[in-house]
């Protein structure tokens, strides 16, 4: 459960990346080495858990199983925004979801849609916020979960 | 030293993103957790080597002296265009360097400018490049360093 705090701060927060259609995924991969890619991200209420679909058999979620900590970061160059969040990561095969959250979009990336038997979702559990929001008065500000 | 193919790859993508004012460098916190943050990018040539200002005494400094390994990325949403570089990194305070690099725009940052003792620069030496380019046919394209 959240507080009244943490809710008004994660609303105003998910109001700031709702147009943002792809955020940067990083995992942390063997030795260390850190690995980003853009992710098509999911216009759903931001609740502290974001979706991503994913195949089930990729490097990205190898390097999860192995590192579930991983950073999700936003950028709106144009409005000088930057958020980095961090979260732990699961792959789910939950078809219910997949249902809820598909739309034709993700065709560019899953061409057989629902029935790709490798289709995934990449869960992340949002463990700390912080943003950059050069335009207000404020850089930086910290989004206490 | 880079190979003839190493070069013209590093050439290419150092065009792509020479537009880009502005980076996304994560790395990696106690327990595991990712940070990012917007990092103001340099305008040099790219020779595998990438250099930001930063405060000696920093989270983030603090972060590369434990684990070295970083991700700097690259958004240009309206290019579709999207980076991701892996690489090691660490402080260093060379003046020569850092007067070479200096511009007023990093004043934002740092406003005592060359003369902040604790100014630095972050030193990253790129390892591996990927990059995810729309426009062409090829979605994603790995620059082998
Ligand atoms: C704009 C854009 C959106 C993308 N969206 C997704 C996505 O939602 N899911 C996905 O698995 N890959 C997506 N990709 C491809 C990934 O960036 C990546 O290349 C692929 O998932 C393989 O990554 P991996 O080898 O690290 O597992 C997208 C690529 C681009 C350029």
């Amino acid at each position: 459960m959240l507080t009244t705090e943490q809710e008004v701060n994660m609303k105003k927060l998910a109001s700031m990346i709702r147009g943002i259609k792809v955020a940067m995924l990083t995992t942390q991969g063997r030795d260390g080495v850190l690995h980003s890619r853009p992710m098509a991200t999911q216009d759903v209420e931001l609740d502290r858990i974001l979706w991503f679909f994913t195949a089930a058999h990729s490097d990205k979620a190898d390097e999860i199983r192995q590192h579930p900590r991983v950073n999700v970061s936003y950028v709106s160059a144009q409005d000088h925004f930057y958020v980095s969040l961090a979260g732990r990561a699961e792959i789910v095969r939950d078809r219910e979801k997949m249902a809820e959250l598909w739309s034709p979009a993700h065709r560019a990336w899953f061409p057989k849609g629902l029935d790709d038997p490798d289709l995934a979702l990449l869960r992340v559990e949002v463990e700390s916020a912080e943003h950059w929001d050069m335009l207000s008065s404020a850089m930086v500000r910290l989004v206490e979960l």
